[in-house]
Order: C-alpha cells, then structure tokens, then sequence
C-alpha cells in the first residue's frame, strides 16, 4: 500500500480506535480540520524516511502524542476485548527513550521498553494494524492466564 | 525527634538503602561529600515548611531525585522481601502530579498516584520508615495473594 495515493485505511476496528485518540490527544484542536485520513498519515513512516530522522534532542510534542494515542488505542481495544479498565502508563526520558506498561487490575498485561521514539512510526497502517493486533492478543491471553491479579 | 539537633537517623533497615539509593540518583556526585545524616536530611519537610513551598512551576530536579530515591528504595525492600526483582516506573508531568507502579514480575505490587511533588518529604524520619514499612508490606501481601502472576 502506498499512502499518499489511498484516501482511505483498511477497514479494521483498530482504526476507528486510532481516530478517536488520536483527536484525544490533539488537546489544542490543531488537527481538528483534518480528514480520518490526514489525521493518521503521520503514522506512516517508510525505512527511507527513519533513516532521515534524526534521533537527538528532545522527541517533538506532535510524535509524543502519536505514540501515547497509539498505545491508547491498544488500552480500549484491551478494555474491549476484556470488559475490565485498562489503563496505559508512560515513562519518557527526554532522549528518547522509555517504557509504556498498560495494567488491567493488579496485572501488567504490557510492558515495553521504547527507543529511538524521535522514530516512532509504521511501515504501513496494515503493519500497524496487524502489531496491534498481536499486542491485544498477547495481552488478553495474560489476563487469561492470571485472571484473578486482573480483578483485583 | 527534630533532625536539627540529631545527628543520626533512627535504626531502620530502610534508612541504610535510602542513603543508598539517595546517592545512586547522585548521578553529578554533587552531595558525594555529605555524611549519611546530611544526604538524608532534605527529606524532612516539616508542616511549616510544606506551607511556605510554591507548587507551581516544574518541581526542580533534586526533588525528583529524592522521589525516585524514595521509591527505589522501595522496590529494593520488596525484592528482599520476595527474593524477585521489582521495577520501579515513574510517569511525572511537568506540574508536579504522576504515577508511580512498581511491578514484580506481571504484578502491579504498588500503584499509587502522585501530586504536589514540589512538597515531597515526611514530617520525620521514623514517618518516613513508617510508610515505606507499610507499603512494603502491602507489596508483599499483594504478592503472596498473587504468586503466579508476580513468577511471571
């Protein structure tokens, strides 16, 4: 898929998740104006344009907020996938390193390191997609797994 | 007790580890010349002093040293006590609210909301011990509750 000649995404209730977060964490309503489309194009990283991005100084404010909205989007569709509240938790450091867990209860049922976040994009939103997916599926399997740390 | 006429802290297995942990966020070595009584002592914030300090602003970073201090410290009890390692996570705003986790394994064994960081301290030392007794135990409580999710 190359974005710049779609006006859609795939339809995948992962998206419809993203929007809304994504317009969540836009708390000055600078992107309010923008297509679903727009509003997600800045997820799309492709390995030519990485390479390009610097990884010093402080991440921008706009990928800090992609990336929270992102791994918001994994907390609901968690929450909807177990009917209990999940709740993200971020740790950044200012070069652009950290740490996201989302807890369900007592349980971590995510928890990864981040690096090079200056970086933080997807081939595609398939790929995109599809990562979130098996992060939602591995969560839900823990919380199987440990049920009773969940509801407590 | 009133630290400015003591000398020394109290016999407390948590004040050995607070000195400890109080230099290991001594990243510049700024206080490496301080006896163990002097390190300790910006700790103590008495109800007086807590009125006179402005919470506006970013708490300035030695405060927050003594926070993550405060806390690691924490987690290491708990590792003693559980023979397991704990992690301590910290997601600070810029105003002086947060969250600290500290998780064992998959288990959340602390989670507590932060605010007004700017005034972080404890009447005294034997209040300080006190509380870090009382979260402690309640880590451990937690994880015997919940030994298949802390294991893995």
């Amino acid at each position: 898929m190359n974005p710049t000649t779609e006006t859609t995404w795939p339809d995948h209730p992962f998206i419809a998740e993203m929007i809304r977060q994504t317009r969540a964490f836009d708390s000055y309503g600078v992107h309010e104006q923008l297509s679903p489309f727009e509003l997600l194009q800045p997820y799309i990283v492709t390995k030519a344009q990485r390479r390009e991005m610097p990884i010093i100084g402080d991440p921008d404010e706009e990928i800090l907020a992609r990336l929270k909205a992102y791994y918001s989007a994994i907390a609901m569709r968690i929450e909807a996938g177990c009917g209990s509240m999940a709740t993200p938790l971020f740790s950044l450091s200012h070069e652009g390193f950290g740490r996201v867990i989302i807890s369900v209860g007592k349980l971590l049922v995510l928890d990864r390191s981040l690096r090079d976040v200056h970086r933080f994009g997807f081939e595609s939103m398939d790929g995109l997609c599809e990562q979130a997916d098996t992060l939602v599926n591995a969560a839900l399997s823990i919380i199987r797994q440990h049920p009773d740390a969940a509801a407590a």
